[in-house]
């Protein structure tokens, strides 16, 4: 028997061993998803907070779909520990799920890959051929960039001490039904054995199809260009939301109406997006073209659109203010929601906070209700409010996020409380003519 | 009963009189559709060639779908002129087909649009409350705009004489399960009584949804941004078809990998786009934010990508020609294919024009064959080939429209002319593998 069919029937008998380096949005339900699987695992990660906190059965991340689900530490086969070279050694696979963030000059941070990687390789058993894939999102050529001059260095051997590939992560936090495993799976590789291999394990995680593309480039390529494709789709109804109004037209019943042809693509516009993908990657697809001397210009523009959305929304918002009688530089809004998604409580990129920052900038106090936020999880200076209720005196009320919380609060006992009962939809949610209907002022964004 | 439920009730018994003006590639499939629903019919056209050829059972737009069932003229119900005064005075409801082309300097062209709307309010009868639809593309605001003064200059009374309504053509020429029976429509006009009246004619029409949107600038609005999002879908592809070569990264590849992601949009990277609406509804688009103010940027970006498609393809062909030996300035080019699109006879804004421009300016020398195009429907000047295997000492051949019969062709016997057996697919629907492997240099749009 080869070394692939070897690795296929040890997949197919769970006696593979599976390590996860990085133990946040995505390689915590990775991990349970492989030990749901049946597999042995090794969760590991840098920090002890999180690997205390995955101990004591308590998700570390906030997101509401692996709180119940994490497994009884010391139960067979879940290990979690911040040590890679404790862990590692017992691996025949190692995955990689660390944060590939920009940094505050909009450029790939791939410091910890490379740290991540380092670490791995530096301990992986001589001959053991263990196959480390990165889950994370780079750019095409990051994963050989970065990890071939380290493997180098530490005179590992490709091919013998250690086989590397490139699987990325696909799941939509939030999205049951596009989990870890449901989601489909393409594994780029170098050696069209290990690709055939990593299928074998992938297709026992996930019921998605698994497919092997080639090599790594095509796969980190596709995860890339699959964000920048929903970041320009979101950009043009974004840019849409600006031009309408001013003809005096509701972009959302332009969108509903097109929404009817058989290939029109429905997205919504909103004051901003915001997550770990879509504001970021299509910085790794630009920086990457920049490198061949190839302009980006749509992808670019589209950043452009995205990015200004909260500079657009606190321009509204402000008029809306200063002709309903609020004097310039003064007023109070009330911020429903502050997570880059409904139903999470990740507030990454988050356009609540680009929002904050320009209206504060204004004078205008700004108050934050979000139940799905801890209030650790905010920047600093930021005014939480706990009881939605008891907030008080506010001019205007954004729509911030689509949470069912957020749009199923008691309009009547909040408006109460207002100064003024204006509200605006920053998503596009709320039904406008009910509200209007009980006395509230209805704005919204691409609204005339 | 009122004024709509008679309406109602008289195209429940067919009982309207349809006109149609403008019977080109909207305009003479809608006449035939409505025919066929059994509506009588006043289908007219400002050309006599164009009469005659429909009065003689001859499809004059070289689409292939309707080629054979242009009813018999003299049949019942169906009359074919150039006399706006004899046509309208016996209809009920007039539909407006003309084209709106974009100038040279790609500013919406309205000049058919209004002519053929004072054509028609002039010779509407008193009192007859005629309802005159437009379903040329425009963008917000243009049938109001170009519309009412005209009718207010001929002292016609809107809500007694007659009504304006906007009703966009949608279906896709060449894909019959997208045809004017099929395709769901969206009605647009300020009275909503007259919005219902048009749900039920348009409904007994096609079999899709149709549907009241409310006032004109929103179904002008929604048409227009079916194309933009199409346009933007298609440079999206095209830029990364320019980046990734570089990246020595198969465009089509990474393509294939993410749509295996459920909320992919697939497209197909090519040398350009043609027809009468995806290049140029977005300049409407742009024209009208620039009218208020509001900047464009990602649509113009898009544009501007594929709009120079054939530029790119342009130079990466030289460079092919050139590596290959062919000095610069020299060489033979074969086009297979030249119409905008697979299986139409429509040459209107073809990037294969373009494409062949920049060549020629190259000194390059270019032949082109393409069987569902006339010998008339050509620019000046192009080199018009009657039989593809006769064709030869050409350098290389582009695959401009993948037309069935263009993918078909006989390789090995019109490689056996070449002077050098080189081909440049720039559809990316040609088997370069099996190419390849029967002796061709094989090269691609986006495969580096």
């Amino acid at each position: 028997m080869g070394w692939v069919e070897e690795f296929v029937a040890k997949a197919e008998n769970r006696e593979l061993v599976i390590g996860v380096v990085g133990l946040g949005y995505v390689g915590l339900p990775t991990a349970i998803g492989f030990h749901d699987a049946g597999f042995s695992v090794w969760g590991v990660d840098i920090s002890q907070k999180t690997v205390d906190s995955i101990k004591q059965g308590v998700n570390p991340t906030g997101d509401p779909d692996v709180d119940d689900i994490i497994p009884t530490y010391g139960k067979s086969g879940w290990n979690i520990t911040t040590s890679v070279t404790e862990a590692v050694p017992n691996c025949d696979v190692v995955l990689v799920t660390v944060p590939t963030p920009v940094t505050s000059d909009l450029k790939p941070d791939l410091s910890y890959v490379r740290d991540a990687g380092i670490s791995i390789f530096e301990v992986i058993p001589n001959a053991s051929r263990t196959i480390v894939v990165l889950e994370s999102t780079v750019y095409p050529g990051v994963t050989a960039q970065t990890w071939n001059p380290e493997i180098e260095k530490l005179n590992r051997r490709v091919g013998i001490d250690l086989e590397i590939a490139y699987c990325p992560e696909r799941f939509n936090p939030g999205d049951s039904a596009h989990g870890v495993r449901q989601v489909a799976r393409v594994i780029g590789c170098k050696d069209e054995e290990i690709g055939k291999a990593l299928v074998s394990l992938y297709g026992k995680l996930t019921s998605g199809d698994v497919r092997y593309v080639g090599k790594i480039e095509v796969a980190e390529a596709a995860k890339v260009i699959e964000n920048v494709q929903r970041d320009i789709n979101i950009a043009l109804v974004n840019e849409l939301a600006r031009i309408f109004p001013q003809l005096d037209v509701d972009v959302e019943e332009v969108l509903s109406a097109a929404s009817t042809k058989w290939n029109f693509h429905r997205y919504t516009p909103g004051i901003g997006v915001g997550g770990h993908c879509i504001p970021v990657d299509p910085y790794y697809m630009i920086q990457r073209a920049a490198d061949v001397g190839v302009p980006a210009e749509l992808i670019s523009a589209a950043r452009a659109v995205n990015r200004t959305m909260p500079l657009h929304a606190a321009n509204v918002i402000h008029e809306i203010m200063y002709k309903a009688g609020v004097p310039s530089g003064q007023g109070k809004i009330l911020f429903l929601g502050w997570a880059y998604k409904p139903e999470v409580g990740d507030p990454r990129e988050s356009p609540a906070e680009h929002l904050h920052e320009i209206l504060e900038a204004k004078n205008i106090s700004v108050s934050v209700w979000d139940p799905h936020l801890e209030a650790s999880s905010y920047p600093s200076k930021v005014n939480i409010i706990e009881d939605i209720y008891l907030a008080n005196e506010f001019d205007l009320v954004v729509l911030v996020t689509a949470h069912k919380a957020c749009l199923e609060i008691d309009w009547e006992r909040l408006g109460q409380n207002m100064r003024r009962k204006i509200v605006y939809d920053g998503r596009r949610v709320l039904n406008l003519k009910s509200l209007s209907k009980s006395g509230w002022q209805v704005h919204a964004i691409g609204k005339p």
